[in-house]
C-alpha cells in the first residue's frame, strides 16, 4: 500500500452515495508532508518527460500544482470556473459538468499563458467522471500546446473517467485508484 | 525596491479604476521562484513567531499558503467562499463583501480544520478594503485560535483594510504596499 492510499485509509470518510471525504488533508484542510509526497511521487513516474509548465484547476489542485512546480521549476496556471461567457475573445474556454454543484461551469485560461508548443503536465486531486481532465486536455489543444502527462492523487476507478483518457492515449498517473468503497464498513478496496 | 516591487513594475498591468492586474505572476498563472520568495520573506517578517496552521481563502491564496507551509511545516486550511447556508452546524461560517463580483459571500471553514489554542497565520495575495481578511480573523476568532500575524503579498495602501487592520493591532505585513498607481503613464508608486 502506498503512502496516499495509506492516508485515505487513515483519514478519509467514506460516505453513502459513492463519496470519499478527504478534506482533511486533500482539498480543505492540506497536509504538507502529503502534499510534498505527491509531487515528488509525480516526478518519479513522470521520469524523461521535458514539461515546461503545470496546469491545473482552482480551487483544490492549486496546492499540488504548486509544489509539483517547486520541483520542476516552471511557472502554474491554474483554470478558472465560472462566470467569464461576457468575454472570450481573450480566453480558452472550455466546459465541464460539475457533478458537486450539478451545472455545467466554465473553464478558462488566458491566453497569454499557454502557449504553441509548450509541454504541459496537467494535475488535479480528484479524477471521476473527468470532465475537469477533459475540458483542461482541451484548452491545451487550443493553445496549440502538448499533454506530456496527467498527473491525479485520487482516481475513483469505478467511474470512467480513468478508462476513457487511457483509451485516447493519454499517460494517466494516479496515485491512489479506488475500485470500491464500502460506507458502512468505512473500506476501500485500491486497484 | 524590493523583488515583489520589481516585479510587479516588469509585469503588473495597471487598468483604469485603480485595477492592478499580476495574474501573469501571482494569480492566474503563478511564477514559482516569486511564490517561493514571498514565502522565505514571510518567514523572515514573522520571525520568532510560532505558527501551528497557515489559513488563507481560495482560490489565489492558497500557492502562497502552500509554499509558506512547506518552509514552517504545518498544515493550510483554505477558507470557502460561496454557497453554504443550508448547512452551517459544523462550519464556522463569516461573509465578505466581493467587489470583483459585487456580492455578499460566505467564506467558511469546516470546524475540525481550526481549534482552541492553534496560533494562526493568516496570508492572502491582496488587501483592498480587507473584507476577505476580516472574514478569516472573524473565523478564526470563533473557532477560540490566535492570529499570530497576517502576511499580504499586495496591499493597495489607498484603500481602508491596511489601516483598518494595524489600527486594531494585528501584526500586518505586506510585501508591496501600492501607495498610488497611473494607469496611463503605467507608473505605480509604492510606499
Amino acid at each position: 500500500m502506498n503512502f496516499l492510499e495509506e492516508k485515505i485509509l487513515a483519514d478519509g470518510i467514506i460516505k453513502s452515495g459513492n463519496i470519499l471525504k478527504v478534506d482533511n488533508f486533500l482539498n480543505h484542510q492540506i497536509d504538507i508532508d502529503i502534499m510534498r509526497q505527491i509531487a515528488y511521487e509525480f516526478k518519479r513516474r513522470f521520469r524523461g518527460k521535458t514539461v515546461t509548465k503545470i496546469l491545473t484547476i482552482e480551487a483544490s489542485g492549486i496546492a499540488i500544482a504548486t509544489m509539483l512546480a517547486d520541483l520542476y521549476d516552471v511557472p502554474v496556471v491554474f483554470a478558472k470556473k465560472g462566470e467569464t461567457a461576457n468575454c472570450t475573445d481573450d480566453k480558452y474556454v472550455s466546459q465541464a459538468y460539475s457533478f458537486t454543484h450539478e451545472r455545467m461551469n466554465n473553464v478558462f485560461v488566458s491566453k497569454p499563458y499557454l502557449n504553441e508548443g509548450e509541454k504541459v503536465l496537467i494535475v488535479d486531486d480528484f479524477l471521476a467522471d473527468g470532465q475537469a481532465m477533459l475540458a483542461m486536455i482541451d484548452i491545451v489543444k487550443q493553445a496549440g500546446a502538448e499533454v506530456v502527462g496527467l498527473g491525479v492523487a485520487i482516481e475513483k476507478g469505478q467511474q470512467k473517467g480513468g478508462a476513457t483518457l487511457r483509451a485516447a492515449g493519454y499517460h494517466l498517473e494516479s496515485i491512489a485508484i479506488i475500485d470500491s468503497m464500502d460506507a458502512d464498513a468505512q473500506t476501500v478496496k485500491f486497484r
